[in-house]
């Protein structure tokens, strides 16, 4: 470690034990055990050796670490003004420099009623709390474009790369968890595209009928001669689930009460069942390919379980990136690669073969092994930017997000996501989420944000529209299931929409009325 | 009229005025104004005219109204029954009396619990009400097969038929109104089958994102090569609105506040989103074909909306049964047939062709020449068997049906039916439909009896536990929507299944535990 990195890790160090800013946290934001840190498995520096792979693309973590940093930056940013207005709050020039300040360090303002009567009853932080986080969700998507441009192009799985493999779309299925929400360009470095879907559900476990009319309507485009190059290839799911390597029983996947058999055993279900559907629907041989990855959500270290031949799972064979970091460290990279290739190669033996179009067919082998690769680079990132495992191993959402993923916004911790249509059906995956912030901001006297976000697709004619109202509908049925947070004026929600076909991002809908008070 | 049916019609007025079985009936039993009934407009009696067409399946109508006249007799009989236990609940031998009443008119049980306190408090009749409704269900789902043997292969619409015309899937959209449920089989006397799918929406207003999914599903096995002569076959999408002649302010569509108009617009303007939605996602030229159909609830008389050669609707373009019916009555079969041909070859000249999926294709034609001609039985059925017009022209459903379709019983005002996959989502078409049964049921104390119906695909692994699941689901949502019902002993509700492929058939899955008491 050179001097700036050992001082960033003693910060890093100092944020674990002594409450964040100088203020009273809550549990959830610190390390739970504030013991000698467990070491990175896969890289223990000293004894001679160094922790840089010579596979990891140096400018690519770079880019990355920048724009954590300018993200979660912006995000961070808010407690802080906020913390700053709480001092002001009864000076007579209250209004101005609360503006001021607003404009300054977050790039808006605060709308005027929520600060003029500071003076009478104090400002209501709650609201000034959700107002600023919809605010700066507005800006993060705004500058998305801008934000991912020193990465995206960079990152190594691009959609040809996945066509190469033998993948038209890729389906992916990770936890509803927040520290999964960054799995596509940080943990498989893999670009969001179109052909590339993210839903998420507690514990990973994804709705196998409304995966059958995504392949459905998917394998229709690729018949229709709609897919360039797409004819002769598959579509990809994969499951994700997780597991801390930490606190196994604590901070594993709470859908599943932190059991980690449980999770790998609920996921491969679906994947099966999935494939069995589509057989069983449209003839022996349609069903997709399906992988299983697990995720470290301590280290960013991946696990690829492999279908074999026939299409089954395993629990208990998985190639493991952790250890072939540590096998692979110090190597040159020509060798390192080799050695990867011949890992994925033996492993696929083992399995007798891994599932393809054809008998032969090794593209799930060639991806496993891109991925591997790829991940190596995040498990450095994580050494290097984070002291080798996340300071904050649990939950630190800063949101939570109802309805489809947020493309432009894909961050470890920067929000719970719940895939779902309506609340009746997502109870369960809406509950853990509101759980989690019961913890991270209601105890303390911050609001629920609520990011309601469907798309749709311009090429339906009414879709907007009922987009933005299916989007109202959850909205009020998620306040009549919270009533009791909703009435205090700590549940704070927005309705916003995107077009499927790029025409508009995240477009928030209704005036921040929640701002006004309740 | 022959003698016969003068007593019948005699006994039709008399119902129609005076309260059904001697009891007091609500308001919307009886025919809401007890002056002069109207006419029927295809046939008036009399002038040396008689009101049959050569066109009319005689023995068709006969198996039609002995079925009708079987299912309407099991729902008919619980009233009946019921009155009976009412005047027995305190005798000391009611618990055996009871049962055997309802063994022997009714075919099943009481549940021994819900007689055998009567004799302190009185038996509660609501329990017993939606408990032998459902049993009576039950018993038509188990008898349909039988039932339906007379009527069924002499429909004149089977799958053939629809193929020869180049139709490989009907999807029917009718209104959830309760005098459309009988549509298939009486009014467009069209056999239920696998390729024929019915979604009820509450003024026909149908989920165009769902007809999209349904539509890719069937393309995909259309072009997958699963469906027998499929290849060159289309989809046809029908929307279905009504009318009512006799008192079209009051008792037209409720969905659209009795404007025939807007029910109309409504309708023709989601067809349009369909097409404009398959086009614009698969290419030019994949949209299914569409039709729009309008029921007058009278009379059971249809209209045909045929699309033009662009595939518009027009509001005001149609061909009228009951005109139809009119012109050729007293025709030789030849004759008539020739007219009605005519009356579509004209009507689709005026149009400047008729939609297809060549220039040139006129099997929406001939399909609408062959409903025509079919609806001429049914305009006679109602002409012979119901005095012309219904005597009840409004509401008079047994009980609500949430979620997909009943197959096995399609009977007008049989049940008003919600197609919904949540409260949610579907709260406006329930909440019509509890209206509805305000007056019909809940007023006089009879509870609200409501079966939450799923279908699944037992190829899908997991498929029936969801779909009990989701009923359950549902169930709750309603119990929790309508609580003042609820709580009340007002709300009976039950969950069943059916296979989409025929091995089980709406099989009630919890125990009816209702009746048990709340």
């Amino acid at each position: 470690m050179d001097t700036r990195k050992r001082q960033l890790a003693l910060q890093r160090a100092a944020r674990a034990t002594l409450p964040r800013h100088g203020l009273h946290a809550p549990a959830a934001r610190v390390v739970p055990q504030a013991q000698a840190p467990l070491p990175n498995p896969a890289c223990v520096p000293g004894a001679g050796r160094s922790c840089r792979h010579a596979l990891t693309d140096v400018a690519l973590n770079a880019a990355l670490h920048a724009y954590e940093q300018t993200v979660r930056g912006r995000f961070d940013a808010i407690e802080d003004v906020l913390r700053t207005l709480s001092a002001w709050q009864h000076e007579r020039d209250f209004v101005e420099r609360a503006q001021a300040l607003a404009q300054q360090r977050l790039d808006f303002e605060w709308p005027l009623s929520a600060l003029e009567n500071a003076w009478v009853a104090g400002v209501d932080m709650a609201a000034l709390h959700a107002h600023a986080m919809f605010e700066t969700i507005r800006r993060c998507v705004a500058l998305a474009e801008q934000d991912g441009a020193p990465w995206r192009s960079r990152l190594p799985v691009q959609p040809q790369v996945l066509r190469a493999c033998g993948v038209h779309t890729l389906d992916v299925s990770p936890c509803a968890d927040g520290r999964l929400q960054g799995v596509l360009p940080f943990v498989l470095r893999t670009v969001p595209a179109e052909a590339v879907v993210v839903k998420a559900y507690a514990g990973a476990l994804f709705d196998v009928e409304l995966d059958v009319q995504d392949w459905t309507q998917r394998e229709l485009e690729r018949l229709s001669g709609l897919m360039d190059e797409g004819q002769t290839l598959d579509y990809l799911k994969v499951a994700i689930y997780h597991f801390c390597s930490s606190q196994p029983r604590h901070e594993g996947c709470a859908a599943h009460g932190s059991d980690d058999a449980r999770a790998v055993a609920g996921a491969i279900e679906r994947l099966q069942a999935l494939r069995v559907a589509v057989d069983n629907t449209f003839g022996d041989g349609a069903a997709p390919l399906v992988m299983l990855i697990g995720v470290d959500t301590d280290l960013d270290a991946i696990r690829i379980h492999l279908p074999d031949a026939r299409g089954q799972l395993h629990a208990d064979r998985f190639l493991d990136a952790a250890t072939l970091y540590r096998e692979t460290l110090g190597m040159a990279a020509a060798d390192a690669r080799r050695h990867l290739h011949e890992a994925v190669a033996a492993h696929v033996r083992e399995l007798g073969g891994v599932l393809g179009r054809m008998p032969g067919d090794d593209g799930l082998a060639r991806l496993a092994q891109i991925w591997l690769e790829a991940n190596l680079s995040q498990i450095e990132f994580v050494i290097e930017h984070h002291g080798g495992r996340y300071a904050v191993v649990g939950h630190d959402e800063h949101f939570v997000c109802v309805g489809d993923a947020l493309p432009p916004l894909q961050l470890r911790n920067q929000y719970y996501h719940a895939h779902l249509d309506t609340v009746e059906e997502g109870t369960a995956d809406l509950d853990v989420g509101v759980k989690i912030f019961t913890g991270l901001n209601l105890r303390r006297g911050l609001a629920l944000p609520v990011l309601v976000h469907f798309t749709y697709s311009s090429r339906v004619p009414g879709a907007r529209e009922r987009a933005v109202a299916r989007g109202q509908r959850v909205l009020a049925a998620i306040r009549a299931r919270y009533r009791h947070w909703d009435e205090r004026g700590l549940l704070h929600g927005r309705v916003a929409v995107s077009d499927r076909h790029g025409r508009e991002t995240v477009a928030l809908i209704d005036a921040p009325a929640a701002v006004a008070g309740h």
